[in-house]
């Protein structure tokens, strides 16, 4: 499964976008985020996807965790958050 | 129900706390964040929660949402957090 990679910037209805079309074809999504801006924007975007998807009658629930990620091989804790259906 | 408000300067391991006893009690909890901040603070909050009912053979998920709130008379727009077992 492709990993959402979301940041500060990230556009919520894009990210949203992305996160139905994962769930669509690949029956989850994981979205992971680095420091609260990205964060924010991850929740948001999943607020959205939600509301996307609701219409098909999908209802999606989603599970934060923390995962340890390399970046310019420095270490970085980030927020991964798996979305799915209930 | 009673809301678990959010601030960016919330600790996460108390919030935790409180979304865990919460679920513990009602079934299952309302986190309200304001701000990129805060909303980052509540999904630290969760995901430690998670690990804390988990525990207890009790797997929690979580529904973001958007919600309109009243603050000093100024309508703000929050993000709502249901959490609650699978």
């Amino acid at each position: 499964m492709s990993i959402i990679k979301v940041s500060a910037r990230s556009r919520t209805a894009s990210v949203a976008g992305a996160i139905a079309g994962v769930v669509r074809e690949a029956g989850r999504a994981e979205v992971q985020a680095i420091g609260a801006g990205a964060v924010n924007q991850s929740v948001k975007a999943i607020a959205i996807a939600i509301g996307y998807l609701a219409e098909e009658d999908v209802h999606l629930i989603c599970i934060p965790q923390f995962a340890e990620v390399i970046i310019d091989d420095q270490e970085r804790t980030a927020i991964k958050i798996l979305v799915e259906p209930r």
